[in-house]
């Protein structure tokens, strides 16, 4: 049993969704701030390449915008704020420039477990199961794990 | 029967669909570039209201933004191209400020009908039943006559 969630527990809920469950040690405010601080999602939302957050507003109908560089080529992944409720929620749009129009609305909840730990629970939603099928087959769980255990060492560099 | 088809004629094929079908008396190439050029873009699809086309990449990828002007307000409207094939087809996304994040995908067909005119079928894909019957409650029928009516009449002005 996966109990403390120290890799990312993924599931299909629905034959459009891809839910992923994982737990952080770190307060609710400290992992909201890494996933909403420019130079924070830097640090670790690229997996160790480079990131470039050329936009990260936070609002209600704000934009984001960042670049991954690997191997020398670069990544571009986009989309739009629709809901953001402070250290508890973020819904947004996510289009990668390799597909694009091809949108997936993700859902971010950020759960307090009282003992300094937080849930992080992210449900994608996607336009088709083709779509959803897809990203579950392009290795996506391998880059999340990265991702999360680059916030692991943030969150551990900077408490 | 509307069979010359000088209203749009909108339908729901599906759960998650709006189609709309609406024929021009116009070669495909002029609609075509009444659809794509900035310029010609600007004086129709406001309805009669200032536009302003922000921008307008008609490419894979490319990005749209138009501003509506209308009674002492903006309206942003914006998107991303997933398609384009010249005089053809474009399949693209849409997302209205007011409800940032709701992405439509719009995918448009244009049909040379031999005769000097042209079918146009537009149809929308939502990501929820709700939000396409939120759209098809709004009003968007009559928003789109009055569009479909600029255009006929920018059709004549500029052969």
């Amino acid at each position: 049993m996966n109990t403390a969630l120290r890799e990312a527990l993924v599931t299909q809920p629905t034959d459009r969704e891809i839910r992923v469950e994982r737990i952080f040690d770190a307060k609710r405010e400290r992992v909201w701030k890494a996933m909403t601080d420019p130079k924070q999602v830097a640090q670790w939302w690229g997996r160790g390449n480079k990131l470039v957050v050329e936009r990260l507003e936070v609002e209600r109908g704000g934009h984001w915008r960042f670049v991954e560089h690997a191997d020398g080529q670069e990544h571009g992944f986009e989309g739009r704020f629709r809901e953001v409720t402070p250290v508890e929620r973020l819904v947004q749009t996510f289009e990668w420039d390799g597909m694009p129009g091809h949108v997936i609305l993700n859902t971010t909840t950020l759960e307090d477990l009282g003992d300094g730990r937080t849930k992080v629970v992210a449900v994608s939603f996607f336009f088709t199961t083709e779509e959803r099928d897809g990203m579950a087959a392009s290795g996506m769980a391998d880059g999340l794990n990265q991702s999360y255990r680059a916030l692991d060492a943030l969150l551990a560099r900077e408490p």
